[in-house]
Protein backbone atom coordinates (compact mmCIF):
# COMPACT_ATOMS: atom_id res chain seq x y z
CA UNK A 1 0.00 0.00 0.00
CA UNK A 2 1.40 3.48 -1.08
CA UNK A 3 1.27 6.48 1.81
CA UNK A 4 0.79 9.01 -1.03
CA UNK A 5 1.59 11.69 2.10
CA UNK A 6 5.31 10.69 0.46
CA UNK A 7 5.21 12.48 -2.25
CA UNK A 8 5.63 15.83 -1.65
CA UNK A 9 4.57 18.74 -4.21
CA UNK A 10 7.08 21.46 -3.89
CA UNK A 11 6.66 25.11 -5.89
CA UNK A 12 9.79 27.53 -6.12
CA UNK A 13 9.37 31.37 -6.08
CA UNK A 14 5.87 31.12 -6.99
CA UNK A 15 5.35 34.87 -8.59
CA UNK A 16 0.98 34.30 -8.70
CA UNK A 17 -0.70 33.66 -5.86
CA UNK A 18 -3.66 32.34 -7.64
CA UNK A 19 -1.49 29.65 -8.99
CA UNK A 20 -0.74 28.23 -5.49
CA UNK A 21 -4.65 28.03 -5.07
CA UNK A 22 -4.85 25.93 -8.47
CA UNK A 23 -2.05 23.89 -7.40
CA UNK A 24 -3.75 23.05 -4.26
CA UNK A 25 -6.77 22.39 -5.91
CA UNK A 26 -5.08 20.14 -8.59
CA UNK A 27 -2.95 17.87 -6.03
CA UNK A 28 -6.19 17.67 -4.12
CA UNK A 29 -8.41 16.21 -7.22
CA UNK A 30 -5.44 13.64 -7.75
CA UNK A 31 -5.60 12.30 -4.21
CA UNK A 32 -2.15 14.07 -3.04
CA UNK A 33 -1.70 16.72 -0.06
CA UNK A 34 1.62 17.88 0.44
CA UNK A 35 2.19 21.01 -0.62
CA UNK A 36 5.36 23.09 -0.13
CA UNK A 37 6.28 26.41 -0.61
CA UNK A 38 9.38 28.30 -1.38
CA UNK A 39 9.71 31.67 -0.44
CA UNK A 40 6.20 32.43 -2.07
CA UNK A 41 6.00 36.38 -3.50
CA UNK A 42 2.60 37.73 -2.44
CA UNK A 43 1.56 35.18 -0.43
CA UNK A 44 -1.13 34.66 1.67
CA UNK A 45 -3.34 36.12 -0.30
CA UNK A 46 -7.13 35.67 -0.85
CA UNK A 47 -6.88 34.72 -4.42
CA UNK A 48 -4.90 31.65 -3.71
CA UNK A 49 -7.96 30.86 -1.23
CA UNK A 50 -10.63 31.43 -4.28
CA UNK A 51 -8.21 29.67 -6.73
CA UNK A 52 -8.10 26.35 -4.33
CA UNK A 53 -12.05 26.19 -4.48
CA UNK A 54 -12.20 23.73 -1.97
CA UNK A 55 -9.00 22.85 -1.18
CA UNK A 56 -8.37 25.51 1.41
CA UNK A 57 -7.33 22.45 3.90
CA UNK A 58 -4.28 22.01 1.82
CA UNK A 59 -3.04 25.69 1.61
CA UNK A 60 -3.52 25.77 4.98
CA UNK A 61 -1.20 22.52 6.00
CA UNK A 62 1.08 24.16 3.38
CA UNK A 63 4.80 24.12 4.60
CA UNK A 64 6.34 27.62 4.18
CA UNK A 65 10.50 27.54 3.59
CA UNK A 66 12.90 29.80 2.64
CA UNK A 67 14.98 27.46 0.74
CA UNK A 68 14.54 24.70 -1.95
CA UNK A 69 17.20 22.51 0.30
CA UNK A 70 14.87 23.22 3.44
CA UNK A 71 11.91 22.23 1.20
CA UNK A 72 13.21 18.74 0.62
CA UNK A 73 16.04 17.80 2.81
CA UNK A 74 14.50 15.26 4.41
CA UNK A 75 13.78 13.92 0.94
CA UNK A 76 15.09 10.42 -0.52
CA UNK A 77 14.65 10.73 -4.52
CA UNK A 78 14.01 14.79 -5.96
CA UNK A 79 12.55 15.00 -9.44
CA UNK A 80 12.78 18.99 -11.58
CA UNK A 81 10.90 19.96 -14.14
CA UNK A 82 12.11 21.51 -16.91
CA UNK A 83 11.04 22.83 -20.01
CA UNK A 84 14.48 24.09 -21.73
CA UNK A 85 17.39 21.57 -22.41
CA UNK A 86 20.02 22.69 -20.24
CA UNK A 87 24.11 23.27 -21.32
CA UNK A 88 25.01 19.94 -18.98
CA UNK A 89 22.29 17.53 -19.82
CA UNK A 90 21.12 15.51 -16.37
CA UNK A 91 18.60 11.83 -16.50
CA UNK A 92 15.38 13.54 -18.46
CA UNK A 93 12.05 11.84 -18.17
CA UNK A 94 8.94 12.44 -19.72
CA UNK A 95 5.64 13.13 -17.36
CA UNK A 96 4.87 8.93 -17.64
CA UNK A 97 8.16 7.88 -17.12
CA UNK A 98 8.71 10.04 -14.25
CA UNK A 99 5.43 8.71 -12.53
CA UNK A 100 6.29 4.77 -12.94
CA UNK A 101 9.26 5.82 -11.16
CA UNK A 102 7.68 8.01 -8.42
CA UNK A 103 5.92 4.63 -7.42
CA UNK A 104 8.67 2.25 -7.15
CA UNK A 105 10.82 4.76 -4.95
CA UNK A 106 7.19 5.17 -2.93
CA UNK A 107 6.57 1.23 -2.84
CA UNK A 108 10.59 1.21 -1.11
CA UNK A 109 9.70 3.79 1.41
CA UNK A 110 11.25 6.50 0.21
CA UNK A 111 10.12 10.07 0.43
CA UNK A 112 9.81 11.78 -2.79
CA UNK A 113 9.91 15.05 -4.14
CA UNK A 114 8.42 17.20 -7.31
CA UNK A 115 10.16 20.41 -7.66
CA UNK A 116 7.97 23.20 -9.78
CA UNK A 117 10.06 26.63 -10.43
CA UNK A 118 9.18 29.93 -10.98
CA UNK A 119 6.17 31.16 -13.46
CA UNK A 120 8.64 32.95 -15.90
CA UNK A 121 11.90 30.86 -15.78
CA UNK A 122 11.39 27.74 -14.07
CA UNK A 123 13.88 26.56 -11.95
CA UNK A 124 17.28 27.87 -11.85
CA UNK A 125 20.31 25.98 -12.48
CA UNK A 126 21.48 25.30 -9.11
CA UNK A 127 17.90 24.56 -8.11
CA UNK A 128 18.41 21.19 -10.68
CA UNK A 129 21.18 20.59 -9.78
CA UNK A 130 19.68 19.17 -6.96
CA UNK A 131 17.74 16.63 -8.60
CA UNK A 132 18.35 13.34 -8.86
CA UNK A 133 15.87 13.24 -12.60
CA UNK A 134 13.91 16.13 -14.70
CA UNK A 135 10.74 15.71 -15.63
CA UNK A 136 9.80 16.88 -19.10
CA UNK A 137 5.96 17.20 -19.90
CA UNK A 138 5.92 16.20 -23.94
CA UNK A 139 4.09 19.41 -25.17
CA UNK A 140 4.26 21.66 -28.99
CA UNK A 141 8.32 22.64 -29.38
CA UNK A 142 6.85 25.67 -30.76
CA UNK A 143 4.67 26.66 -27.74
CA UNK A 144 5.93 24.93 -24.57
CA UNK A 145 5.53 27.42 -22.19
CA UNK A 146 3.09 25.30 -19.93
CA UNK A 147 1.07 27.55 -17.00
CA UNK A 148 2.21 26.48 -13.70
CA UNK A 149 -1.27 24.89 -12.25
CA UNK A 150 -1.45 22.81 -16.01
CA UNK A 151 2.31 21.62 -15.29
CA UNK A 152 1.38 20.12 -11.95
CA UNK A 153 -1.91 18.66 -12.61
CA UNK A 154 -0.56 16.76 -15.49
CA UNK A 155 2.67 15.83 -12.89
CA UNK A 156 -0.25 14.60 -10.46
CA UNK A 157 -2.77 12.71 -12.76
CA UNK A 158 0.41 10.81 -14.32
CA UNK A 159 1.24 9.92 -10.93
CA UNK A 160 -2.20 9.00 -10.18
CA UNK A 161 -2.68 6.78 -13.14
CA UNK A 162 0.35 5.01 -12.75
CA UNK A 163 -0.18 4.79 -8.62
CA UNK A 164 -3.62 3.28 -8.88
CA UNK A 165 -4.36 2.26 -12.11
CA UNK A 166 -1.33 0.19 -13.56
CA UNK A 167 0.56 -2.62 -12.65
CA UNK A 168 3.97 -2.74 -12.95
CA UNK A 169 7.17 -4.64 -12.25
CA UNK A 170 9.41 -3.47 -9.64
CA UNK A 171 13.33 -3.80 -9.73
CA UNK A 172 15.17 -3.98 -6.07
CA UNK A 173 15.19 -0.16 -4.77
CA UNK A 174 17.38 0.32 -1.49
CA UNK A 175 16.67 3.39 0.71
CA UNK A 176 18.51 6.50 -0.89
CA UNK A 177 20.59 8.77 1.34
CA UNK A 178 17.82 12.11 1.88
CA UNK A 179 18.99 15.59 0.27
CA UNK A 180 20.01 16.68 3.54
CA UNK A 181 22.91 13.68 4.03
CA UNK A 182 23.86 14.28 0.23
CA UNK A 183 24.35 18.07 0.72
CA UNK A 184 26.70 17.37 3.48
CA UNK A 185 28.73 15.09 1.71
CA UNK A 186 28.88 17.18 -1.44
CA UNK A 187 30.25 19.90 0.85
CA UNK A 188 32.47 17.45 2.24
CA UNK A 189 33.33 16.82 -1.35
CA UNK A 190 34.33 20.36 -2.01
CA UNK A 191 36.21 21.43 0.57
CA UNK A 192 38.40 18.49 0.56
CA UNK A 193 38.82 19.18 -3.28
CA UNK A 194 39.87 22.81 -2.27
CA UNK A 195 42.48 21.25 0.01
CA UNK A 196 44.20 18.91 -2.23
CA UNK A 197 44.38 21.83 -4.59
CA UNK A 198 42.09 20.19 -7.32
CA UNK A 199 39.54 22.84 -7.30
CA UNK A 200 39.63 26.30 -7.13
CA UNK A 201 37.06 28.59 -5.26
CA UNK A 202 38.33 31.67 -7.23
CA UNK A 203 37.45 29.93 -10.38
CA UNK A 204 35.32 26.78 -9.71
CA UNK A 205 33.75 26.16 -13.40
CA UNK A 206 31.25 23.64 -13.45
CA UNK A 207 33.14 21.00 -11.69
CA UNK A 208 30.81 20.47 -8.14
CA UNK A 209 28.32 20.52 -10.86
CA UNK A 210 29.39 17.61 -12.91
CA UNK A 211 30.37 15.92 -9.79
CA UNK A 212 26.87 16.28 -8.68
CA UNK A 213 25.37 14.74 -11.78
CA UNK A 214 27.59 12.13 -11.71
CA UNK A 215 26.47 10.97 -8.04
CA UNK A 216 22.90 12.20 -8.53
CA UNK A 217 22.31 9.86 -11.48
CA UNK A 218 23.99 7.22 -9.31
CA UNK A 219 20.83 7.20 -6.21
CA UNK A 220 23.81 6.99 -3.86
CA UNK A 221 22.59 4.70 -0.60
CA UNK A 222 23.16 5.35 2.83
CA UNK A 223 25.85 2.77 3.11
CA UNK A 224 27.11 3.95 -0.21
CA UNK A 225 27.58 7.55 1.05
CA UNK A 226 28.97 6.06 4.66
CA UNK A 227 32.01 4.79 2.41
CA UNK A 228 32.13 7.86 0.48
CA UNK A 229 32.51 10.16 3.78
CA UNK A 230 34.84 7.98 4.95
CA UNK A 231 37.04 8.09 2.43
CA UNK A 232 37.23 12.30 1.83
CA UNK A 233 37.79 11.94 6.33
CA UNK A 234 41.10 9.63 5.01
CA UNK A 235 41.99 12.46 2.69
CA UNK A 236 41.44 14.96 5.18
CA UNK A 237 43.53 13.56 7.60
CA UNK A 238 46.51 12.85 5.51
CA UNK A 239 49.39 14.59 7.85
CA UNK A 240 51.10 16.50 4.72
CA UNK A 241 47.37 18.19 4.45
CA UNK A 242 47.22 20.15 6.90
CA UNK A 243 47.80 23.84 5.08
CA UNK B 1 0.03 11.26 -40.88
CA UNK B 2 -3.04 12.41 -38.26
CA UNK B 3 -3.91 15.77 -39.50
CA UNK B 4 -4.50 17.17 -35.67
CA UNK B 5 -6.98 20.14 -37.17
CA UNK B 6 -9.46 17.44 -37.25
CA UNK B 7 -9.53 17.49 -33.39
CA UNK B 8 -11.51 20.11 -32.26
CA UNK B 9 -11.65 21.50 -28.28
CA UNK B 10 -16.17 22.56 -27.45
CA UNK B 11 -16.33 24.75 -24.01
CA UNK B 12 -20.34 25.22 -23.57
CA UNK B 13 -21.55 27.89 -21.73
CA UNK B 14 -18.26 29.08 -19.86
CA UNK B 15 -18.55 31.53 -17.28
CA UNK B 16 -15.17 32.72 -16.72
CA UNK B 17 -13.40 34.33 -19.41
CA UNK B 18 -9.86 33.74 -17.75
CA UNK B 19 -10.58 30.08 -18.28
CA UNK B 20 -10.90 30.83 -21.94
CA UNK B 21 -7.58 32.02 -22.26
CA UNK B 22 -6.14 28.99 -19.80
CA UNK B 23 -7.99 26.63 -22.52
CA UNK B 24 -6.52 28.66 -25.38
CA UNK B 25 -2.86 28.51 -23.89
CA UNK B 26 -3.18 24.82 -23.03
CA UNK B 27 -4.15 23.28 -25.87
CA UNK B 28 -1.96 24.77 -28.36
CA UNK B 29 0.81 23.79 -25.98
CA UNK B 30 0.17 20.80 -26.94
CA UNK B 31 0.08 21.32 -30.36
CA UNK B 32 -3.72 21.61 -31.17
CA UNK B 33 -5.54 24.68 -32.44
CA UNK B 34 -9.15 24.39 -32.97
CA UNK B 35 -11.41 25.94 -30.02
CA UNK B 36 -15.18 26.58 -30.62
CA UNK B 37 -17.03 28.72 -28.01
CA UNK B 38 -20.82 28.13 -27.14
CA UNK B 39 -22.45 31.29 -25.57
CA UNK B 40 -19.50 31.99 -23.53
CA UNK B 41 -20.54 34.36 -20.59
CA UNK B 42 -18.60 37.81 -20.75
CA UNK B 43 -16.54 37.23 -23.54
CA UNK B 44 -14.37 38.43 -25.37
CA UNK B 45 -12.59 39.68 -22.10
CA UNK B 46 -9.20 41.34 -21.07
CA UNK B 47 -8.36 38.14 -19.04
CA UNK B 48 -9.29 35.93 -21.46
CA UNK B 49 -6.12 37.50 -23.57
CA UNK B 50 -3.95 37.98 -20.51
CA UNK B 51 -4.63 34.17 -19.13
CA UNK B 52 -3.59 32.93 -22.86
CA UNK B 53 0.24 34.04 -22.67
CA UNK B 54 0.77 33.69 -25.93
CA UNK B 55 -2.16 31.59 -27.39
CA UNK B 56 -4.04 34.86 -28.73
CA UNK B 57 -3.87 33.24 -32.20
CA UNK B 58 -6.15 30.39 -31.15
CA UNK B 59 -8.68 32.87 -29.41
CA UNK B 60 -8.53 34.91 -32.39
CA UNK B 61 -9.44 31.84 -34.77
CA UNK B 62 -12.34 30.21 -31.97
CA UNK B 63 -15.68 30.15 -33.39
CA UNK B 64 -18.37 31.13 -31.61
CA UNK B 65 -21.66 29.57 -32.03
CA UNK B 66 -24.83 29.69 -30.25
CA UNK B 67 -25.65 26.24 -29.54
CA UNK B 68 -23.55 23.03 -29.16
CA UNK B 69 -25.45 21.11 -31.62
CA UNK B 70 -23.98 24.07 -34.40
CA UNK B 71 -20.51 23.30 -32.74
CA UNK B 72 -20.18 19.83 -33.63
CA UNK B 73 -22.44 19.83 -36.59
CA UNK B 74 -19.77 18.37 -39.31
CA UNK B 75 -18.17 16.20 -36.10
CA UNK B 76 -18.22 12.65 -36.76
CA UNK B 77 -17.42 11.71 -32.99
CA UNK B 78 -17.95 13.81 -30.06
CA UNK B 79 -17.08 12.76 -26.24
CA UNK B 80 -18.31 14.65 -23.59
CA UNK B 81 -17.00 15.10 -20.28
CA UNK B 82 -18.79 14.16 -17.31
CA UNK B 83 -17.58 13.92 -13.89
CA UNK B 84 -20.81 12.28 -12.25
CA UNK B 85 -21.66 9.65 -13.25
CA UNK B 86 -25.35 9.75 -15.23
CA UNK B 87 -28.34 8.05 -14.63
CA UNK B 88 -28.51 6.83 -17.72
CA UNK B 89 -25.30 5.26 -18.84
CA UNK B 90 -23.60 5.90 -21.60
CA UNK B 91 -20.21 4.75 -23.10
CA UNK B 92 -17.38 5.94 -20.23
CA UNK B 93 -14.29 5.91 -20.87
CA UNK B 94 -11.07 7.46 -19.04
CA UNK B 95 -8.81 10.28 -20.64
CA UNK B 96 -6.35 7.46 -21.76
CA UNK B 97 -8.91 5.04 -22.91
CA UNK B 98 -10.32 8.03 -24.92
CA UNK B 99 -7.26 9.65 -26.20
CA UNK B 100 -6.99 6.07 -27.97
CA UNK B 101 -10.32 6.00 -29.79
CA UNK B 102 -10.14 9.58 -31.22
CA UNK B 103 -6.45 8.70 -32.14
CA UNK B 104 -8.48 5.91 -34.39
CA UNK B 105 -11.01 8.28 -35.76
CA UNK B 106 -8.40 10.87 -36.58
CA UNK B 107 -6.40 8.07 -38.50
CA UNK B 108 -9.58 7.38 -40.47
CA UNK B 109 -10.13 11.16 -41.66
CA UNK B 110 -13.10 11.62 -38.80
CA UNK B 111 -13.28 14.82 -36.99
CA UNK B 112 -13.70 14.78 -33.64
CA UNK B 113 -14.75 17.10 -31.18
CA UNK B 114 -14.18 17.03 -27.43
CA UNK B 115 -17.12 19.12 -25.02
CA UNK B 116 -16.51 20.89 -21.63
CA UNK B 117 -19.36 22.37 -19.88
CA UNK B 118 -20.04 25.17 -17.97
CA UNK B 119 -17.46 25.25 -14.82
CA UNK B 120 -20.26 24.50 -11.81
CA UNK B 121 -22.37 22.01 -13.59
CA UNK B 122 -20.85 20.35 -16.31
CA UNK B 123 -22.29 19.10 -19.26
CA UNK B 124 -26.66 19.16 -19.31
CA UNK B 125 -27.79 15.71 -19.67
CA UNK B 126 -28.88 17.15 -23.41
CA UNK B 127 -25.67 18.23 -24.21
CA UNK B 128 -24.10 14.42 -22.90
CA UNK B 129 -26.55 12.96 -25.14
CA UNK B 130 -25.10 14.27 -28.07
CA UNK B 131 -22.41 12.27 -27.50
CA UNK B 132 -21.02 9.43 -28.59
CA UNK B 133 -18.73 8.64 -25.75
CA UNK B 134 -18.13 9.90 -21.88
CA UNK B 135 -15.22 11.12 -20.69
CA UNK B 136 -14.24 10.86 -17.31
CA UNK B 137 -10.90 11.89 -15.97
CA UNK B 138 -9.80 9.61 -13.23
CA UNK B 139 -9.38 11.68 -10.04
CA UNK B 140 -9.76 11.71 -6.38
CA UNK B 141 -13.78 10.67 -5.30
CA UNK B 142 -13.58 13.05 -2.32
CA UNK B 143 -12.99 16.05 -4.35
CA UNK B 144 -13.28 15.51 -8.03
CA UNK B 145 -14.31 18.66 -9.83
CA UNK B 146 -11.11 19.77 -11.84
CA UNK B 147 -10.79 23.17 -12.85
CA UNK B 148 -12.16 23.29 -16.56
CA UNK B 149 -8.72 24.11 -17.52
CA UNK B 150 -7.04 21.50 -15.64
CA UNK B 151 -9.42 19.14 -17.19
CA UNK B 152 -8.56 20.15 -20.86
CA UNK B 153 -5.11 20.14 -20.57
CA UNK B 154 -5.28 16.61 -19.07
CA UNK B 155 -7.59 16.02 -22.12
CA UNK B 156 -5.26 17.47 -24.47
CA UNK B 157 -1.82 16.21 -22.68
CA UNK B 158 -3.25 12.75 -23.42
CA UNK B 159 -4.43 13.11 -26.55
CA UNK B 160 -0.94 14.92 -28.00
CA UNK B 161 0.47 11.44 -25.66
CA UNK B 162 -1.75 8.76 -27.30
CA UNK B 163 -1.10 10.53 -30.99
CA UNK B 164 2.88 11.24 -31.07
CA UNK B 165 3.69 9.06 -28.24
CA UNK B 166 6.57 11.24 -28.75
CA UNK B 167 9.69 9.27 -26.13
CA UNK B 168 12.17 11.62 -24.91
CA UNK B 169 15.52 11.51 -26.84
CA UNK B 170 18.13 12.14 -24.23
CA UNK B 171 20.92 13.90 -25.73
CA UNK B 172 24.10 12.04 -25.27
CA UNK B 173 26.50 13.96 -26.47
CA UNK B 174 28.63 12.31 -24.22
CA UNK B 175 30.59 9.18 -24.63
CA UNK B 176 30.77 7.13 -21.89
CA UNK B 177 34.10 5.66 -20.60
CA UNK B 178 35.12 2.15 -22.26
CA UNK B 179 34.91 -0.97 -19.74
CA UNK B 180 39.20 -0.99 -20.31
CA UNK B 181 39.26 3.10 -18.80
CA UNK B 182 37.28 1.73 -15.94
CA UNK B 183 39.49 -0.77 -15.17
CA UNK B 184 42.25 1.59 -14.85
CA UNK B 185 40.78 3.76 -12.90
CA UNK B 186 39.66 1.24 -10.94
CA UNK B 187 43.03 0.17 -10.40
CA UNK B 188 44.23 3.74 -9.58
CA UNK B 189 41.41 4.23 -7.08
CA UNK B 190 42.25 1.38 -4.91
CA UNK B 191 46.18 2.45 -5.18
CA UNK B 192 45.26 5.69 -3.55
CA UNK B 193 42.62 4.56 -1.21
CA UNK B 194 45.58 2.13 0.12
CA UNK B 195 48.15 5.04 0.26
CA UNK B 196 45.29 6.93 2.16
CA UNK B 197 44.93 3.88 4.68
CA UNK B 198 41.48 3.72 3.97
CA UNK B 199 41.94 0.12 2.50
CA UNK B 200 43.77 -2.42 4.40
CA UNK B 201 45.01 -4.99 1.27
CA UNK B 202 45.27 -7.28 3.90
CA UNK B 203 41.21 -6.92 4.90
CA UNK B 204 40.08 -5.67 1.29
CA UNK B 205 36.48 -6.58 2.42
CA UNK B 206 33.50 -6.22 -0.47
CA UNK B 207 35.06 -2.17 -0.40
CA UNK B 208 36.10 -2.60 -4.18
CA UNK B 209 33.20 -4.49 -5.50
CA UNK B 210 30.75 -1.98 -3.70
CA UNK B 211 32.22 1.24 -5.22
CA UNK B 212 32.52 -0.35 -8.62
CA UNK B 213 28.65 -0.95 -8.54
CA UNK B 214 28.24 2.90 -7.24
CA UNK B 215 30.40 3.97 -10.44
CA UNK B 216 28.70 1.32 -12.94
CA UNK B 217 25.24 2.61 -11.81
CA UNK B 218 26.34 6.21 -12.94
CA UNK B 219 27.55 5.31 -16.20
CA UNK B 220 30.42 7.13 -16.35
CA UNK B 221 31.23 9.44 -19.10
CA UNK B 222 35.01 9.96 -20.38
CA UNK B 223 35.03 13.87 -19.35
CA UNK B 224 33.82 12.62 -16.30
CA UNK B 225 36.06 10.06 -15.86
CA UNK B 226 39.17 12.67 -16.51
CA UNK B 227 37.74 14.41 -13.61
CA UNK B 228 37.60 11.30 -11.62
CA UNK B 229 41.17 10.62 -12.16
CA UNK B 230 42.39 14.60 -11.71
CA UNK B 231 41.28 13.83 -8.20
CA UNK B 232 42.99 10.75 -7.79
CA UNK B 233 46.55 11.96 -8.93
CA UNK B 234 45.81 15.46 -6.90
CA UNK B 235 45.34 12.68 -4.01
CA UNK B 236 48.46 10.81 -4.77
CA UNK B 237 50.53 14.19 -5.26
CA UNK B 238 49.98 15.45 -1.80
CA UNK B 239 53.38 16.06 0.15
CA UNK B 240 52.57 13.68 2.86
CA UNK B 241 51.45 10.58 1.24
CA UNK B 242 54.77 9.80 0.27
CA UNK B 243 55.10 6.45 1.63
Amino acid sequence: MINTNKIRFVLSRTTHPGNIGGVARAIKNMGFRQLYLVSPLNYPHEEAIARSSGAEDILENAKIVDSLEGAVTDCNIIFGTSARRRSLPWPLLNASECAYKMKEYLMHENTVAVIFGQERTGLTNAELALCHYHLNIPCDSEFASLNLVTAVAIVAYELRDKLFNTKIQVENVEINASAQDMERFYKHLEQTLIKINFLDPENPRLLMRKLRRLFNRSLIQTNELNILRGILTAIDTLKGNDN
